[in-house]
């Protein structure tokens, strides 16, 4: 079975489904994107999505392609057209498509707006019960990791890395402390039971999830510490997890070969996974 | 009339010109590229950029399009079909076609190969004999620069922020030092008349018309210092230009509102760019 997928305006099967070679997300990485989960055929904090979105465009003067009501109505279509339960919208906006010229296309030029799904099983994932083991990486993408581009060479390079060294996914080091992981927001429990987690600025992604589990996690009555922590801090710690649309909340239980903890999936990282995904299906929309 | 440009194997009206949306190009930025000059008809250093292209491709693991020779066929067939007297032959290379992960593709994943010329005059710009204004903008790049990708989002910010700024293109600066510009290597020459430019490394790109030129100089009997320099250092020195295949040799009068030497075209540079132009010429294949 091929998937419909949406390109500017169309509905078309996914063989069909292509933009101009002079496209400015194809010459010069010049877009940003989305993922939405999809659990029950339902979307999970569209609504976050849209307002971080609404951020990378306004950070790199990029024109909106649609308003959020009309973007729900194309995702909406996608999940029904595919039949998906549960899984992964993307959505990606480009400056569109002009000659190549490293200066921006003249006013008027019309986005790319890009959609596709992606059936994944989110909820019941192996790696929720075994743990993720990382390998560390340096940090060597560009300085503004908050707005949410398509220049992705670096994380997958990272994760090509960790996969070789036998570890399922990287956490990026920089200066001694970690950044952030491959594609998804870092955090450590500490012996005392306080969540720590890197402080939002320009040099990570302002995980949609991310917000949503420390809000989850004050609720619970975890104590919160938003600051740096060092790779060395991290193997000491008494959990580790990573928080991202698509992973919800996984358990890290292994950081260049050191055992995180006694090893095994921490009671937090647990917990907070049980009550975001809770917490996601009953706001889903 | 439109363009004929190449995408994968096929010679098409640029209106047709389409890849897919899944090409690792569009969504991880998973590519790169070259750009060869035409002087009358021929193509100037194409031996160089091939070079330059196996190094890109080897180091960020990239299976090869084609060989040297298929591409070369490819060039020509172009500058044929396009009439293309003088401008430009873009090429990239992805990783190609497949569903969205962070992974590399499987084994046998066809790379995506596509060019296109642009008719622009490179002998007669006006910018050669007023020199250009450069705007210095802090250098927030990735960490591998000199593996010509195309992650190009932030050349293209600096570029616009220089143009805004009244300037007409940018010097990247990082730590107090100039490392390249948006889409060229940085020069200066001192009061000794010394040629300083920045050494090769991870940080800039291994320009080939930098090289040609720095061969130039030596033959010239002017001394060549490999070597950071600092912005302060470039506002105060005798002469400035920048190097690139498109741009060849192009003087710097203004580097943010300071005069650099008199405030015009300098000697060497001037020099530089007509014996570079005589040599390519000579050269041309």
């Amino acid at each position: 079975m091929t998937r419909t997928v949406y390109v500017n305006g169309e509905y078309l099967s996914e063989t069909d489904a292509k933009i101009s070679i002079f496209d400015r997300g194809f010459l010069f990485a010049d877009g940003v994107y989305e993922v939405v989960s999809v659990l029950g055929g339902k979307l999970l904090d569209f609504a976050g999505h849209m307002k971080r979105l609404r951020r990378s465009l306004a950070e790199l003067e990029l024109p909106s392609p649609a308003e959020d009501d009309e973007l729900l109505a194309i995702h909406r279509r996608l999940v029904s057209e595919n039949g998906l339960d549960e899984g992964l919208i993307y959505m990606q906006v480009t400056r569109g498509a002009a000659d190549r010229d490293f200066l921006f296309p003249p006013k008027g030029t019309r986005p790319s707006l890009v959609l596709f799904t992606q059936a994944v099983a989110l909820r019941d994932k192996p790696s929720a019960e075994t743990g993720l083991r990382i390998a560390s990486v340096p940090d060597l993408r560009w300085g503004r990791r908050d707005i949410k581009t398509v220049q992705l060479l670096y994380p997958s390079m990272a994760k090509m890395d960790a996969k070789r060294r036998g570890a399922d996914d990287a956490w990026l080091v920089e200066d001694g402390v970690v950044t952030e992981g491959s594609s998804n927001n870092a955090h450590i429990v500490t012996a005392d039971g306080v969540l720590v987690t890197r402080d939002l600025s320009h040099s990570i992604l302002h995980g949609i999830t991310r917000a949503a589990v420390l809000r989850l996690a004050a609720e619970e009555n975890i104590p919160v510490e938003e600051r740096n922590f060092t790779l060395d801090e991290a193997k000491s710690a008494a959990e580790a997890f990573i928080t991202s649309a698509s992973s919800f909340v996984l358990p890290v239980v292994e950081i260049d070969l050191h055992p995180i903890g006694d090893g095994k999936p921490g009671p937090i990282a647990k917990r907070l996974r049980q009550i975001y995904i809770a917490e996601s299906e009953k706001t889903a929309i």
